[in-house]
């Protein structure tokens, strides 16, 4: 199933699309595409449901966030083998984690703000993990019964908060629009093969980032398994998986991000975002 | 006030103590100590509250979280002189921001879970600041509008997750119970100088951190007002304001956490908590 968050922000409605690409309102079903409605129990009743039989939701609303309050948004870092090659980094022997704030969310197509005084933000094309139970000290042969499914993920980041500080990166990693997740949360029964998903991020219409799942270094159960020595995961925490190459700062020179240009960027099988860049 | 929530894990109620030390039930007034309920429009009605016509709580209960559906949990790192000269750290130039994941939060004086493969369990006393509304761009003279008030939080940190790892702290900073808060929520009106309170932590009864918020290195004011330039804050969210000297980590040798050991702690005017260290 491809589910869906739909209206203005903050009063967004459940909807799932349905075969024809009709958005249908699932609001009599569930209050909302959160944790507790993302559980094994919850998506088995709803994918019984005679999706004709729900309302079509006009195709020119707005789409929110696939999923509402989030309660962790963790990031791995230098995740693709190829990425950290072109940042010349070294490929990491354990998964860099950090974390979003979950305020920087916002849907896939809202507009992006570039904080004020940022001069170096980024783009990032990732592939989102949305955990549907609880998890904690989970082997990796079980950790993807405690997946509910993916998204896409814009990891933005602004270069100069990020790495010319203090060392944490958790600075530049979330300022409000810094978090577009969906167009869709894609329930994990339809993606045959996380680790071979095509993904793409051009800005005005240029490629920027070309690249595949299949280069992750640390792939999604590993992680999934990873973060739960450390933490406990719950329902509706997105673990945003690192991304490929051909991020600005990489570029000769470096590239960013200005008022008025437009990211674009999607995943095989997730959909696709548009963002138009804003002053903050 | 002094606000404060009482009961079972995930069923606690919104308390305030009385001037008597008494708890009174306020959830005929407010849902909960949130987000929603911690402005200043909500806190002006409670204040006028007859706290004598509420229904009393047995003291007995167990106190939770003071704050619920805390939306971010900022920590600082290195912010008191005095600890980053025993860490041999450098006094940084700018706050070291970094995120404690929400999911540690717990109850002033619940179990302390020793993470399965710990062996650097480690304490910090640090002066929570409980933000009040919304805070973005706002300037140093602004922020105290924004705050609510203050608690005890204790950033239980595990050093080799935090620092031998890849440099970012997040994964050393999360286990579940790795953030005990409260007992209260004091609101400001009742903290003359947040720069001047006294703060000690002891092991088994054993003194180990004696400090005060008059070490900080950026104080409240700023460091509300510096986190809002890199991302918005939310009502219900805490920063954790930094640790004074005395953590396990620079003593010598140093001195880490195990099964059975307690740990109290406490700030002027904010209450104290009362762990005891169980393997998790």
């Amino acid at each position: 199933m491809k589910l869906l968050r739909v209206g203005p922000t903050g009063r967004e409605k459940p909807c799932i699309l349905d075969a024809d690409g009709a958005i249908r309102d699932a609001s009599a079903f569930v209050d909302d595409w959160d944790g507790d409605s993302i559980t094994d129990d919850v998506l088995k009743q709803v994918a019984r449901l005679d999706l004709s039989g729900l309302p079509e939701v006009d195709p020119a609303s707005r789409t929110g966030p696939c999923v509402a309050d989030v309660g962790k948004f963790v990031c791995i870092g230098l995740n693709y083998a190829d990425h950290a090659a072109e940042t010349g980094a070294e490929v990491p022997s354990e998964p860099v984690v950090f974390f979003k704030a979950t305020s920087a969310i916002c849907g896939p197509d809202d507009n992006l703000e570039i904080p004020r005084g940022s001069t170096k933000t980024d783009w990032e094309v990732e592939l989102g993990v949305v955990i549907g139970k609880e998890t904690k000290y989970v082997s990796e042969a079980d950790a993807m019964d405690h997946v509910a499914g993916y998204c896409v993920v814009h990891d933005v980041s602004e270069r100069a908060f990020q790495l010319e500080g203090t060392g944490q990166w958790v600075k530049g990693k979330s300022a409000d629009t810094f978090g577009p997740i969906g167009p869709w949360l894609v329930t994990k029964d339809e993606i045959a093969d996380p680790q071979d998903l095509s993904m793409w991020l051009d800005v005005n219409g240029a490629a920027m980032q070309r690249g595949s799942t299949k280069t992750m270094v640390f792939g999604v159960a590993h992680l999934v398994s990873y973060l739960s020595q450390y933490m406990s995961l719950q329902a509706g925490d997105i673990i945003s998986t690192g991304t490929p190459p051909g991020v600005g700062l990489s570029k000769d020179p470096p590239q960013y991000l200005r008022h008025g240009d437009v990211v674009t960027l999607g995943i095989e099988g997730l959909g696709e975002q548009k963002q138009t860049c804003i002053d903050g």
